[in-house]
């Protein structure tokens, strides 16, 4: 059997591969990526189970339309035109299979095999592996502190055939980094003088625990912009949630029509049950309480890694989300870390799967939101005790 | 902004579009394709939604597995077993986000640009759809009363890179038609001779009102089996959960990268709902229900037909399922047909788009499923008066 050039090229999850031998209980671990579940909000979501069954029956179990439930697109417009100054109407956004499909279906109608898509170095991990399948060629712009590398970028629009941009603006995944305001400014003023799609990513955007909130780079200002969110941080990835926004009518039908032909529509019953909770809770408290939780946990890391990390590791310090990003500035191989790391049981996600042209990289994630202060110095102390 | 040439290349459902100008509700329609809402055990669920949130919490809410929920995968490797004789153990079975996600990434692991697929002529649009995005050449072949043509089925399998025959043996969407047990043999033979994976897709093959049940072409026996199955039409299809099974373990595997790659793992919170329900109730009485009203409604139509229908009208007399198909011998066109109906209020979906290269067919699909049987006999009168 002779399978696709597309698939053989696509990387299995690196990460969850990595999770099998991680996930012994005697590990302390910094490799994932969940959310950790209090924010989960358990009763609510069974009052709003129970009482959208009972206000709608089986429509909650029938097939249903592809762009997806007109309420819930209402209340995801309305949020965004109130925090964000935006203007977009439910006719601006569709509902995905999480934001993990929007990366699909985006690159699978914008992208032609050998077209360009620029992407931050390092870069999502998932971002990678979905737009392998439309086999494009990457152009990685370096990330920095404030954003990216505005001169690599410059460089990288001049490419032929480049059809989008992927950014993650808020506390990046993996690095944790935020473009600043005036990054944000610069990028905007480069990328509308080409006809190209600027795709913001933002999950985490909700989970900010220090700083003010930024405008978007893109959204409501640029024609080809497009925005990704998510229910997966802040109420669950379990039912798999995700919507894009764009006032691109062509691009969004495009989209529809993708959507249609690999999976019909989005779970029907998750999108009525979140509205209802959406609509029904004080959503704001809700995600106050794991920004909470989220910065006790940061701190507690970052806290341990001036501790106890040797002054050649650098390490990135987030305002929001869910992870560190460390660098061996003595060029050690992150995976010989990593295995050295494991006999002492303790893991994290070495760099090589965020990067399109990995070799030998010297970085690590480090996730903070499923371990007690108490494991995170451990596991901090550790790990200072390989590098 | 230039988009890809997959998208332009991929037709939007003409069936979507057809059900916005049928949905009023002073329309007959036998244009959609949806299961009775009987088909939904609304208190059976509710009741296995609140054991499972109360057995499980928070997994119900987490990211989960790719392959899918292991207790589902057994129960589903047990049910055919059971039933089929075959042997399959849960590591042969992927969860998909409905089936149709099983058709779009079947096509992604097997097909670059250009590559063979065989299709049933006509065949089911949404997996017309869902191959497009792989950019196929399509081999057409002639779907019979009793499955599909073997002459045509040799002279395409010799074509250059067919990667895969797609087939429907039960009660196919659109014509209603099943394989007989002979040509069920003569394909497998055929077929076994040539490096090409045998799709089986099968979501109606328990709605069976006639007949007896019958071996699978392939599934059990050949190594580029694969069988496609789904929730859909049995439990609910809102909830969008389907499956593939092979025994190809190279197959799978690629298949779960790309799903990985496409949306992560499949909602797990109806996984564990489904699973509890399935494990918890008498599903064969269940199914029982469904059949019954069915066979009722097909009779409804067939009778109808009979009584009023020109004898230059013929179509299938399906054993299960939801679908019957007509064929205007004297060469009327489907969609001029089309549009008078809906003068009369009544509407079907034209045989266009179920043709990988449609010429003004004369043929269509009827769906009896969602009507009453004096609707049904209303409906069809008001057709044979326009033949």
């Amino acid at each position: 059997m002779q399978y696709s050039d597309r698939i053989l090229n696509t990387p299995s999850s690196f990460i969850r591969n990595i999770l099998k031998v991680t996930d012994a209980s005697d590990v302390i671990s910094f490799a994932g990526g969940l959310p950790n579940p209090i924010s989960f909000p358990l009763d609510a979501i069974q009052t709003s189970i129970d009482r959208a069954m009972k206000e709608h029956g089986a429509k909650l179990f029938q097939y249903s339309s592809t762009q997806g439930y007109l309420p819930l697109r209402q209340y995801i417009a309305d949020k965004y035109n109130r925090k964000h100054g935006l203007d977009i109407s439910p006719d601006d956004i569709l509902l995905t299979t999480g934001s993990q499909q929007a990366l699909e279906l985006l690159a699978k109608v914008l992208v032609n095999k050998g077209d360009g898509i620029i992407i931050e170095k390092p870069g999502y991990l998932g971002a990678i592996q979905a737009f392998t399948l439309s086999e494009p060629t990457f152009y990685p712009v370096t990330l920095e502190e404030d954003g990216i590398n505005l001169e690599e970028l410059e460089k990288a629009l001049q490419q032929p055939n480049v059809k989008m941009i992927y950014t993650v603006p808020n506390f990046q995944n993996p690095t944790g980094l935020t473009y600043s305001l005036e990054k944000r400014k610069q990028v905007y003023e480069l990328v509308s003088r080409h006809d190209v799609v600027l795709i913001e990513d933002d999950p985490y955007g909700e989970l900010r625990f220090e700083g003010e909130d930024l405008p978007y780079i893109g959204a409501g200002k640029l024609e080809n912009s497009v925005l990704l969110g998510s229910f997966s941080k802040t109420v669950t990835p379990g039912m798999r949630l995700g919507f894009v926004i764009t006032k691109n009518k062509e691009l969004l039908t495009h989209i529809e029509t993708a959507k249609q032909a690999t999976d019909l529509h989005t779970n029907i019953f998750a999108q009525y049950v979140i509205y209802d909770y959406l609509a029904n809770n004080d959503f704001d408290k809700h995600v106050e309480k794991i920004i909470d939780l989220y910065k006790t946990q940061s701190d507690a890391m970052l806290q341990a890694m001036e501790k106890y990390f040797p002054a050649h590791v650098s390490y990135t310090k987030p305002q929001g989300g869910m992870f560190i990003w460390a660098t061996l500035n003595n060029g050690q191989s992150a995976l010989d870390v990593f295995q050295k790391a494991m006999d002492k049981n303790v893991a994290f996600v070495p760099g090589d799967p965020f990067y399109t042209d990995p070799k030998g990289v010297s970085t690590m994630r480090l996730n903070y939101t499923n371990s007690t202060p108490e494991m995170i110095e451990e596991g901090i102390k550790r790990l200072a005790s390989i590098f």
